[in-house]
């Protein structure tokens, strides 16, 4: 019998999906164990299912498969090369590409249609009304450049091509994105209206938007970020809208989460923070089980695993 | 000459469009006048543009043209018929469909992407983060009645089905919806996931949205209304709001506007007020020039009106 170690707490639904589904091994739940035990457990495993603490990979001798419960792995990204290349890592890929890419939507047509101002102006009971209305914009044939070419960019671009936007996806990998040039993107960084991260956490992301690339966004534009928070330099970005260099944001991802008291960004504003939220919805634990069971089936059967990882692109 | 009586308010850029395009006409600004000028400013002008006060059309006699600067004209309902029978009034028809429909869209991603309760949590400097994910919903799919067929209606569907929404358009008039039968309509309210009042203010659509149909919603039901106040019986729902009848709502437009600081919607829960600026946009004034201007040169070649508007049917 397989040992496999469930590390993502789940809750009673997708706790019995999962047992139901899991006949021909033995299921683990570290929710169950004291957290002395927990570590021993992981040890004596073949099989992970969840995002463990990234140094216990080290002692691993056993361990064949850890299933991520997130589309990003950056938290992995120091452990020595020889310990991952012996392991298949999965992750859930595109398991986010629709609620996030509703998040991005919701979240500019949040500042355009000026709803997060009128939700605080209920909390105030305070009618502004008609006075709005030239302030507010609209997403309507607006320019769009998406900066990576994952699932979530190209969902957004799907959905934003239905608002008559023209959007330009920056792409390292051949024939996935609309460009590839790094400086064909900055030349068009001032014509765009919204400009999207969906960038993910490697060497080459940090801080890819610094001082400069921001300086150079429209008075007007709308900033989005749903890749990685590393990928902004958020001091800029936070002296940028202060100075009304831009219109607003919209960061479901921030360098520090959870974002601590004292973070700058809780004052920045027309900064909508979505506090990691963008991922989520009421069948995002079920849809993660799932994808689980569908690998374990393809583990047993050695047939390759959905969603394994990349280690060296980063992912 | 022909005088025009010019009642809308202007910006600066709006008026020196109009100006410019008004050359074989007086243009009589209503703002330059006292207030015991406006009227007698009125009564000697052939044509109109803006909202004029209903109770002055009972006096006008040379008044031939009224442009209103609005799509509703509930206001002028209860003017007697052979008034208006002799006076041509065109409205703005579709020129806020697309900022309307942009608002529904952002309203019920707000509501299912949690956007309203994050922007009160940056207020608070509160974070939640994963645990408000398994509470959210995404879009995608979910099934959607609209009540009437007009441009915003039409628009919200497009939009809509870009996010794989099964979206059904009931409307009175053969061929502009999916649905024609009320009976069908309420038969199906219990399965729908959205709900959309496009309906304009008619003596039929009084309370259309009463307790009954109110009663159908389902729990996780998204309920908008973007046409007029006047077709939603505001206390069933605000009641059903409170008993968690539904999961929110998107209110463009209320029975009373500006809401009165004692109304009970300003403490309903889960509720986006979006206080009547569905329409803005900062090209709302320039768009509102852009058709009176290509009216008046219709109304000087004595073809047809854009836009006239019906008054036995009420939109």
């Amino acid at each position: 019998m397989t040992n496999i170690f469930v590390w993502i707490s789940l809750g009673q639904k997708e706790r019995e999906e999962l047992v139901r589904n899991v006949t021909n091994s033995n299921l683990i739940f570290a929710s169950e164990l004291s957290q002395e035990s927990q570590l021993e457990a992981f040890l004596s495993s073949e099989v992970v299912f969840g995002n463990i603490p990234s140094q216990w990979l080290n002692k691993a001798s056993r361990l064949q498969w850890l299933q991520l419960e997130s589309t990003g792995f950056n938290e992995y990204l120091n452990i020595p090369k020889n310990t991952m290349s012996q392991l298949k890592i999965t992750n859930l890929k595109e398991l986010f590409k629709v609620p996030v890419s509703e998040t991005v939507i919701g979240g500019i047509l949040s500042i355009y249609r000026g709803i997060d101002q009128l939700t605080l102006l209920k909390e105030k009971m305070e009618w502004q009304g008609s006075s709005m209305r030239p302030t507010l914009n609209t997403l309507n044939k607006k320019k769009v450049m998406i900066a990576g070419s994952g699932a979530i960019g190209q969902r957004a671009k799907e959905l934003l091509l239905g608002f008559n936007c023209e959007v330009t996806i920056l792409s390292k990998s051949p024939g996935k994105g609309d460009i590839s040039s790094v400086d064909e993107f900055d030349d068009s960084l001032s014509e765009m209206d919204i400009i999207i991260s969906c960038l993910p956490a490697t060497k080459e992301t940090i801080h890819f938007f610094n001082k400069d690339r921001i300086g150079k966004f429209k008075k007007s534009s709308v900033f989005v970020n749903v890749g990685r928070g590393s990928a902004i330099d958020e001091s800029a970005l936070i002296e940028a809208l202060e100075s009304e260099k831009l219109l607003g944001c919209v960061l479901d991802v921030t360098e520090k989460e959870p974002l601590p008291e004292n973070d700058p960004l809780w004052n920045s504003p027309r900064t909508i923070l979505t506090q990691h939220t963008g991922g989520g919805s009421e069948f995002e634990l079920l849809d993660k089980v799932k994808i689980f069971v569908e690998n374990l089936k393809r583990y047993h059967a050695e047939i390759p695993l959905q969603y394994t990882i990349n280690f060296e692109k980063g992912y």
